[in-house]
């Protein structure tokens, strides 16, 4: 870089700027610079650029839970995104509510980074502020954070999505096993998946019938408890769309021991995707998990390497896929 | 610190010098000041100690994975040992050979960090040498690496555990599905469940028969694959232990696919207690996986802290969840 500044008569600095698109250098300088770097096939280094800006290098991913798929998928595809960048990632996990207020409360006194990235839980009023006044960029993934960039999926979608693949089959009597979560700030997710499920009922001109929606804690265990709820009922539903993939094996698991056969008796379907539905040949929709954390990695990388990012939100689709346990409701009772 | 320094007529630096346990310091002024220490209700900060001592307060956390249950939940036990602790985690993941070699290149130069925790992948002797030179702590999670400070369990009892059980339900034809590594070193895991497989068939005097060991790729597709070729030989085993339960879930997708009844005509155990093995009730050798992350965290911390450690080396017991997937061979053919 000093090449290039001792050529064009300029201090290094402006060199920098003039490379970074930073202001503070005239439009004439940064062309006649832009020139010479041109000239003297001089690589604009984007580390060299972030540090003249007085930046850290440095990522923070903050998450509520890393032991499951959902984040741990995430995460790899936010780390597959940004190796080899030069971008260092700091990982923080809050996993209750004070935790998360006091990671708020310390990030601007104690934490050196150039970015955030959020992974799917929700933000406090109060939170947003403090990340307003902080001024550093921040990228939610797999949800939504007000105007902010994010990547996620559509979630009203991906309900509707497998609710309409059970209504195609046949089946009338559609149940919900809904996650609740462990947040007291509301939560996108759940909220949508259940706006999915009821237009498609709507959509097929089919009654939604409370009974047929139930909460359970998110997970296995809970999908398990919700089963079992759903098989109490004097009118057991004839198909079952689960929250998540995790908790559809929970749910399975409740079928198996239930004697129930799949999809003869029942049909299930989750929402993800998940490493282990192959396995267990589970119908379901799936979410592209490592894309979303790829893009959110690479939304971070060119928001701070100054490159112009025309959309930064960023949706990508989900598709069903049908493996062993959907299917028609049988026509004898 | 300062009113300690006054009344004991020293530096400042003498006093941390004193109270971290650094050298520089006589043992007597130590004494005198431990006990004023004492005598003024003074709390020795770690991070007050750390930072006179020109540390970073940072961990870094090295993984060939992360989308995978086990590597996920070492992580999730690292981090909830370090939570609170005032030590930042730098995450990196070297998922190739060229990249492990290239982490250990750069580490020296780049990286500003107070210690490392190796998440269970080989390290070669050029490495371990670059490890020395750096002078930083060093701890590995889920294995060893030679002297240096480790949390695992013990590879060769967890192996002999599975086996054993399907021994004592009476089984003469015991197979095992090792895995195969992505590393071109070589790597303790699968070299010593195979050394306590044979273990277990060598004090039940049972012949060890070379067909019925399969290697394959570790993850659930391998662990298919495998069981497809053990039920292609002229006489099919029947039990087998899986090197891990992603590997005995795809071989359990294999005998289901193929109508063998488990356990009625295959029984099937795994190593690790996955968080899906209860969900498809497999039977399988725990191992504490979680306990294992926060041991290394804890331990990172103390060794950091300048506690005394008088056990380095960690091994966690493993033991045996007995579920619906091992049960005694049927008599008739």
């Amino acid at each position: 870089m000093s090449d290039i500044a001792a050529q064009a008569g300029v201090s290094i600095a402006s060199v920098s700027r003039a490379l970074s698109g930073s202001s503070g250098v005239s439009e004439a300088t940064r062309t006649r610079i832009r020139r010479l770097a041109a000239e003297l096939n001089y690589a604009v280094s984007p580390d060299a650029a972030r540090l003249a800006k007085g930046s850290r290098g440095r990522v923070a991913v903050v998450t509520a839970d890393l032991a499951h798929w959902f984040y741990a998928s995430l995460l790899e595809g936010i780390m597959t995104a940004l190796r080899g960048s030069d971008l260092d990632v700091l990982l923080y996990e809050v996993k209750r509510e004070e935790e998360r207020r006091r990671f708020f409360d310390e990030l601007p006194a104690r934490r050196q980074v150039d970015a955030l990235i959020i992974l799917a839980f929700p933000v406090s009023d109060q939170e947003r502020l403090q990340l307003d006044l902080m001024g550093v960029t921040v990228v939610m993934a797999g949800g939504t954070l007000g105007d902010r960039p994010h990547v996620r999926i559509d979630d009203v979608e991906a309900a509707r999505q497998a609710t309409h693949h059970l209504i195609l089959a046949g089946h009338e009597r559609v149940a919900l096993i809904n996650a609740t979560g462990r947040w007291r700030l509301p939560y996108a997710g759940p909220q949508d998946r259940f706006q999915g499920y009821l237009g498609a009922l709507r959509d097929a001109a089919l009654p939604g019938e409370p009974e047929l929606v139930v909460q359970a804690e998110w997970g296995s265990s809970g999908g398990a408890d919700a089963m079992a709820r759903l098989l109490s009922l004097p009118r057991p539903p004839t198909a079952v769309v689960a929250f998540s993939d995790e908790m559809a094996f929970g749910a399975l698991r409740t079928l198996r021991r239930s004697g129930i056969a799949v999809p003869h008796t029942l049909s299930l379907v989750g929402i993800d995707d998940h490493e282990m539905a192959d396995v267990v040949e589970l119908t379901t929709v799936r979410q592209p998990v490592l894309e979303l954390g790829r893009e959110a990695g690479a939304l971070v990388y060119r928001l701070l390497n100054d490159e112009t990012v025309e959309e930064q939100h960023v949706t990508l689709p989900t598709q069903l896929v049908v493996r062993g346990t959907s299917g028609s409701p049988r026509t004898v009772g």
